[in-house]
């Protein structure tokens, strides 16, 4: 997973991405990278700056003098995700920006091609030679060597030799490019700033929580297989060009999106992700089985804070409808101040690592029958440490509910999944009881599937909206095989 | 406002101490340290060594390696908390840590001394030397001056001669010393650390989350003008001795720590922080005249993220009892990754500070009113921010709630408040419909001062348990005149 | 200019390669980086690690970690010189390392092509994207777009389209790569560490001086031509192979080298620095009209430490024949902790940069006449500083030595000389009594061109051995016209 | 050692300090800092600025901004020199900066007190709380206590009770005062920059390297015993006032300045270093039995650079007055880049200490008979592994001459030497031979105590002008027992 984001005709586009960045950044905290495109009035011919480290936004920015140099109207930035197990290769943080025959391009991505390793043995034989182990340098390789007229179509003949997931944001010396798969896997909005002003700017982001932090206002998703691109005529006359890829009949939205790692803030495939993250609550609290004893007043929901509060809140309000309705209580504290820890002695890192993120509000837990609301089970290493953390408050019986289906498969569309034998659905042979057991609570419920598609927006004329492979194991795409075993490059 | 912890006889107090400050970052973001104690076997005699710096703690102790060289058995630390226009210097962070005739002694410190400038004075005259323009030297150098035959009795001596508010850590070549002045206006806790083994460890914290992170146990509250020391037989007996300063009938726990300052899942002055603020939010909700109208299915109510999501919670529970009940939303998202914004060119600071840390999820806004629960309100200018982001959500009505009632007067006991002209409420005086008038909102309800003294615990046998100082104007220890404007020292 | 270093079949080839680069810090001293080769034993592949920065290798490496990353037995390193005015791009920085069909690959390279934008821009047709802006890249381009078979046969095919001057240093997943231009511009070594063991390691340099701080031995140069490959058999078999591109009856060996970039402990062109400056010295003092005068003991002569040492000692040691020798003394001192300086306010900034490099000792000079012998002049800025130094010390006369002729022309090599503008000598129309007059001295004298020639090497079978187009004009490869101005490159 | 620097009224005082340290470099590496006093026309009161840390002067000002914060017109500066052994605390890094009751006062020491424990005992007894453990605060906390009306008398009562070692700047608000011990130990001038304006700066260094660098001319030295107090009046009038301690007939000026400590190029103790070394080169010369031999045209002299350089160009200058003189030549060449060097495994730390250090000549030494001048031997660890370095060259002959005594007897005042069993003559017995063996050389030559003597100025009326414990262990001020056992303190 990643974070993109671009901006086009703005006096501060670099501190535009900053703070686009900084939104995002949720998306990806190993590095990240602004590039700007700038015009050079003295040597009369475009340029290209950037600043790109290790670390979160704001350690990278650190220094304000920064800014000062990365002068330009047009900037595109990108957050990187830090996948477990990848070598730090500082050439692999993006935006990669390079020259060719048409001058500078500049290129950020977020997603997983699934035909790169066949794409990049190709053009290997051809005689090109890889700086990056990242997928987004064979955008530009083929965008290079394609024989097209304008960048735009060169980048749609790239594009086109492309399988997989991904939205991107480009920069060229005149333009900003928008561009998303066929399948539409990742989510990309279209935005403006300035918009009743007659000098705009666009902006481009994974998620529009990145627009509202520059005070910039949605105007619609870059829809699936479009190239979008704009330069000072699109902003001019308000009205940028697309071209389209083939399209395809059946989409493949990232349903985990709505499930957990988009912010509740933001709209996403043009739905409010609050919204359906509340629904998935509402849904989850009609399939359980759990209800308030009769010599109780009522049983207390808690939520994983911050992620799992929305379908919480969600599940609560279904509740209240019942007679004698749960009741939300604040029994974890989210700590704001969260950097590294260091392993004790003696302990597992993931304990800390828990102790360091929430602690306990035991007067609200104690010698109650408690439903912990979360999200989704991935590993299920931080859930059986927070059981266990819980259980220090002594509660009576522990409920763990969770507002989405086992995760049963990998992904391989960009979603930082294990493979199959540390997934903990699969590893206990999908048996919740199992399950519930290993977490040490007292039953544990899980989303329906059904539940989970009917929580989220319909779109008509399609043969299938969403990707919900890492549940059901159905993928859209069909994965070269020898991907299935990921590629991994070391300099 | 600063944290402090202490920790005896641990095989990594340093790492515990980290911790500590961990949890209690909130009590102070500038600046930063950690002093432990050791006995050097190769020069047969004690050691002391430290790490201090500016930043946050995660910031400071980055690397791994620190801890390496800070070995011993017992440790001190020290939160700062950034006061506006204070210049920085490195001799002012805590600990303070010197030799004298006793061995080594270092000293953390939260808190003010009222008669700072007079002892100050005093010593000059004497032929002291200061290093530091901080109150944490005075004890120091007071304790030194004491004919008194051991440290315990020093520092006896040196705390009486101080008049303010106080609670101290102190780290001597043998023992562990924890002191509070005779008002008790600052929190300070008792912890114990593997109680049912044979080598327990004794913790001292400002408040009891620094307790949970390393799985300690609260034992009790440091009694006002309690000094107490831990020594390697206090953990033999499990019987750490305490020396009184002088009773005082009246005592003046601040009460601002319930409202704001404290974290919900701390314990501090013996009773549970969460538990206090949700029975603000109850009073609040019983003072409110906000009711839902009869076209409208129910008031929305939201909390300030996360420093009023107790009292938020407190607030719609007790509204749950009317016919309509007013209902929780998330209208607010606050952005995890917080790190230092810069100044947009044409904007003034505060405004991207809130974009930076909150978002609004516009669709549980939108056309309707809206309660928002804050905990207080000093100068009004972030207040006044957030109203005007909600307001882009085009709510109906914006009512503001606030769990604590004007702050109307300077603190000169520790929070770092500014001079009366910079308080909101003074300056509109105490106009409450001309406050809301400058915040933007349509209605603002202060919770009264008898609401606020209902919400909190009562002490026996006491003239008067809380500081309301800066609420009420009646400070319950006399200013020396001088010391109203703020002595400012630079090196 | 740059250093160069490369080292074959070593328990510690990074840390050589460090101290290797350290004794080459007088080349380059902008940037530096060391590229190591290694086998992932778990992965069952070969793996390249680096670690590249701006600054001095001792700043680089301050942290022995790095060390601990870098295993492998072989390794290439690189230092960069500052070029006035060119922008300081991090992907510049050497070795550059890149993956292509037949591996990893990394080269470092000292020189300059005379036709890299001919070759930019024809490979920019063909699709090839650049990261850098550096000719290194267009090196593994072309070998990558090579379809011989091994890896040398493609750097041959490589080398054999680019013009110019080089030494270059390749690192292959098996080999170690030496490789020098038909010319012989720059020099480029051939040593030994461990001769006598069974498993020696072959190393490479640009001067031999990196082989004493390693306790290697000097074989021989790499010829002008040459690529040298060595693997473990050649390593086995004590018995590297050649390939050779084709010869050039016409060599151009740089004579600058000798005047003053090479260290004077260092061999190179097969010859030792040392004995040729000392020839220069001695042809110097040959040539010189200064001599002592009837009324005074003896003429003084002072070197600018450390750079003219050794022709200095080379001058008295020729002027110790004459009855009345001059007398070599200490009149200058090397400050040896030479940092930045910081301009001071009305004052120019290259006063305080000689005057912090540089310090007098006056009773040497005081009333004397003084002979300076300094190696070249090129803007004359220093030397006029250093003029206006010495006369603080009051001498009687100052009599300006220069152990080579006048620099009239830019060089396209690889030596940083500005263009003819800048020149002193070119500036003022090449007449020596107007340099005299703009530096303050009372006469200069400059070795003459035959002096120069005769002070070098001479080689049989050669139609020309030097490169004395700085001095002379004479530029032994042609310069694409399109060239002359240097493409100066931005991201 | 140390090094310290004042200056009085200067627009640019904190960057002249910079300069000043950074020419008395080679007096202290450890650490650095700089105090600058300034007036608050806003606070209407004077104010201290400070920055130090530990590291290069030139690493410590690495950033230009640290100058913009240093305002004001008068700055003492320190360079700390790197004691074996000391524990790296940043409190002890001077100069020392404190408030009391006359203001501000900052103090930058060079030298040691041989009664500091019984001092600062005797303090501590008294209440004294010590934040470092250098001797420096001793003298503040002595004129903190005194009662005398100004601060010069305050430094003069405090200056009473110390015995030892001391040349010390001090700022105060309103003056630089510079003071040196009745003995003279270590040297300290006076110098004036700007001389003929109306407006003049006065200057206070360790040497006068210090003036040249910043254009200031050297006016006298800081008499033995002076105490010299530096205001704006002393300005006006330039005729600055000064207070006298008690005189004593015997000065102990530290003659190992002369041999190895001092630059140059400066003027110590009243006269230029240069002409001394060369001086002891000379008595060298005259005092060595190595002669060339019938069969060879010289004997080679070579210079371990730069500390031997002077004394050797003494030796051959001496040397040319016989028939067959011996030549100076560069055998050893040094390496300007020298950063820090990490030991390779197997080897000892030290051989690539002298390796990254000095680089040889081979042609000039090989087959020849060598005079290798140094100044001093004090381990022989360095001069055993230079003599390995050189024998590599395969030389006929070494024979080793020290421009001093052999070093038997610690420093008591401030020179770091180690005690007597580290010491190689010590260790040894004294015994000449024994020690050319140990080194590995032919024979060995020290210079007599006679010729030493012989080579330094006479002053007449003192009973004895130098101090030449280190050689003769006649140690000037009697050492405090319990002193000999030197104290070392940990915080």
């Amino acid at each position: 997973m990643c974070g993109v984001f671009g901006i086009f005709n703005s006096s501060q586009a670099a501190l535009d991405t900053f703070y686009g960045l900084y939104a995002l950044q949720h998306r990806g905290q190993e590095a990240a990278g602004i590039v700007v495109s700038d015009y050079d009035d003295q040597k009369q011919k475009p340029i290209f700056r950037y600043h790109k480290d290790f670390g979160l936004i704001s350690e990278i920015f650190r220094d304000e003098k920064v800014f000062t140099k990365l002068n330009g109207r047009a900037a595109i930035g990108h957050n990187r995700y830090s996948t477990a197990g990848s070598s730090k290769l500082p050439q692999n943080i993006q935006p990669f920006s390079v020259t060719y025959k048409s001058g500078h391009i500049a290129l950020g991505h977020n997603g997983t091609f699934t035909n790169a390793k066949t794409l990049r043995n190709k053009l290997r034989e051809d005689g090109v030679i890889f700086q990056a182990t990242s997928d987004s340098e064979l955008v530009l390789h083929l965008a290079a060597r394609s024989k097209a007229p304008t960048v735009v179509e060169q980048i749609y003949e790239a594009l086109s030799q492309i399988k997989g997931a991904y939205s991107i944001v480009i920069l060229t010396d005149t333009q900003l490019i928008a561009a998303r798969d066929p399948f539409g896997f990742r989510p990309l909005s279209l935005g403006i700033k300035r918009k009743d002003s007659e000098d705009p700017a666009y902006v481009i982001a994974s998620e529009t929580c990145a627009f509202d932090i520059i005070s910039a206002k949605y105007l619609r998703e870059i829809q699936p297989g479009e190239i979008l691109a704009i330069d000072r005529t699109a902003v001019q006359t308000e009205d940028p060009h697309s071209l389209f890829l083939p399209k395809s009949k059946k989409k493949a939205r990232c349903i985990f999106e709505y499930v957990y790692f988009s912010r509740p803030d933001s709209t996403i495939f043009d739905e409010s992700v609050d919204k359906v993250r509340r629904k998935l609550g509402k849904n989850l609290s009609l399939e359980s089985k759990i209800t308030t004893n009769e010599d109780e007043n009522y049983l207390t929901v808690i939520s994983v804070p911050d992620s799992s509060n929305t379908a919480a809140l969600g599940f609560v309000t279904e509740s209240n409808k019942h007679e004698k309705p749960a009741r939300l209580e604040l029994g974890l504290i989210r700590n704001h101040y969260v950097g590294r820890t260091f392993i004790q002695p003696g302990k597992e890192d993931r304990e800390i690592k828990v102790r360091s993120k929430y602690n306990l509000v035991r007067g609200v837990l104690k010698n109650r029958r408690i439903i912990i609301v979360d999200d989704s089970i991935v590993r299920g290493t931080t859930s059986k440490m927070l059981v266990k953390l819980i259980l220090e408050a002594i509660p009576k019986e522990i409920h763990l509910h969770i507002s989405s289906p086992p995760i049963d498969h990998p992904c391989y569309y960009g979603m930082d999944f294990p493979n199959h034998k540390q997934l903990i659905a699969y590893q206990l042979g999908h048996n919740v009881e199992k399950i519930g057991k290993y977490l040490g609570v007292d039953s544990i419920t899980y989303l329906s599937i059904e539940g989970l598609l009917n929580s989220v927006p319909k779109y008509e004329d399609e043969e299938g909206s969403y990707c919900t492979a890492c549940f059901s194991g159905k993928y859209p795409v069909k994965i070269d095989d020898e991907e299935l075993n990921k590629e991994e490059f070391d300099e």
